[in-house]
C-alpha cells in the first residue's frame, strides 16, 4: 500500500484528535531523523502507523494479541503497551511493510527496549516531544531532544517509571531495561 | 556451627554500628516472625547473617561470587546487591545451615524479588523497619508492618526504585519484578 493509503486508512481509524498528534509525531520524527542521520521516510513511515490499533476496543486488542501470537507476556501488563505491538503487525499485515526496522520502531515506541536502534529512539521521542504535546517537562524533553536522543528518552523513561510509581501502577520490565541500558551506555 | 558461634564470627566481621543494626534486625525478625506465623529462631537466624559480607572489600565480594559460581548477573547491578548473594553462600559454606528457606531469607534481604515466601518478607521488612533505623518515611514503614508486610514492603520498594531513579542509578530488574508482584497480588 503507498503512503497516502496507508494514511488514509490510518486516520479512518480514530479521532481527529490522535490524527492531529500522528501528524505532529510524523513531523518530529522526519526532523529529527534528519537531524540525527536516519532516512527521514522510514521513520515518518513508522510515525503514520504507531497508533493505528490505538483505539481499538480494548477487547479487540487482547483478541488480536492472542490470535495472531504476538507477544503474550504483554496481556499481563498496562494495556496501554498494547497497541504498539499490533501496530507493528498491522504493519506488515495490512500495509505490507517489509522492513523490520520500521515494524520494531512501532512496537517499541510506547515501552521502549533495552539496546533501542536510532529509528526506534527517533520515532520513541518524536511521540514524547510533537509539536502539540503539552505536559509539565515537555520543554525539557524538546531541549534534551536538540542534543541528545539518549538524554531525552532517559528523562522520558525516568518521568514514566516515577509516574507509574506514583500511580501505584504496574511497570513493564523492558520500560525498566530500556532504561537502565541507557544509563550504562551513558557512563561508559 | 551453632547461634552463638556465628554471632561471634558475623559481629567480629563489621563494624560495632553495623552489629547494632544487626541485633536490631534480630529482634525485628522474631517479633514479626510472631506476629505473621513464621518460626521465631529460623527468622533471627537469617538476621544474624544477613550483613555478614557487607563489609568486605569490594573487589573480594566480586572474587567470590565468580570464584564460588554465584549469580554472575548481580556483578553488573549495584554494588550493594552483592553481600546478599555472598551471604547465603556463607550461611552454608561457613555456617552449615542447610535451610533453604534461611538462605533465600539472606539472598533477597536487600533486592526483593517476585514470589517472596513468608520469612523472606519478615527479614526484608525487619532490615527495613529494624529500631535503630532512621530515615525519612520509617514511621510510616513502621506502621504499614505492623498491619501489612507486602504494605510496607510496597512502601519500601517504591521509594527505592523513586530514589534511585531520582539519583540516576541502575536499577536491579528483581526490585521491580518483587514491586510489581506485591502490586498485582493486592489488586486480585
Amino acid at each position: 500500500m503507498n503512503r497516502e493509503d496507508i494514511m488514509l486508512s490510518v486516520s479512518s481509524g480514530m479521532p481527529e484528535k490522535r490524527w492531529i498528534h500522528t501528524l505532529g509525531v510524523m513531523s518530529a520524527s522526519r526532523q529529527l531523523a534528519e537531524q540525527y542521520g536516519e532516512d527521514g521516510d522510514r521513520a515518518e513511515l513508522a510515525a503514520i502507523i504507531h497508533d493505528a490499533a490505538k483505539f481499538w476496543p480494548i477487547e479487540e486488542q487482547r483478541n488480536y494479541i492472542i490470535q495472531h501470537e504476538l507477544d503474550q507476556e504483554l496481556l499481563q501488563y498496562n494495556k496501554e503497551l498494547w497497541h504498539a505491538e499490533i501496530g507493528a503487525h498491522l504493519a506488515w499485515a495490512q500495509y505490507g511493510i517489509d522492513d523490520q526496522g520500521i515494524r520494531d520502531a512501532i512496537r517499541y515506541h510506547t515501552s521502549g527496549r533495552a539496546g533501542m536502534t536510532l529509528i526506534e529512539k527517533i520515532v520513541w521521542v518524536a511521540d514524547y516531544i510533537e509539536p502539540n504535546r503539552n505536559f509539565p517537562g515537555v520543554d525539557k524533553a524538546r531541549e534534551l531532544a536538540a542534543r541528545s536522543l539518549d538524554q531525552c528518552m532517559l528523562y522520558g523513561l525516568n518521568s514514566t517509571i516515577a509516574l507509574l510509581i506514583e500511580k501505584n501502577r504496574i511497570i513493564y520490565p523492558g520500560t525498566l531495561a530500556a532504561r537502565n541500558d541507557l544509563l550504562s551506555s551513558q557512563s561508559e
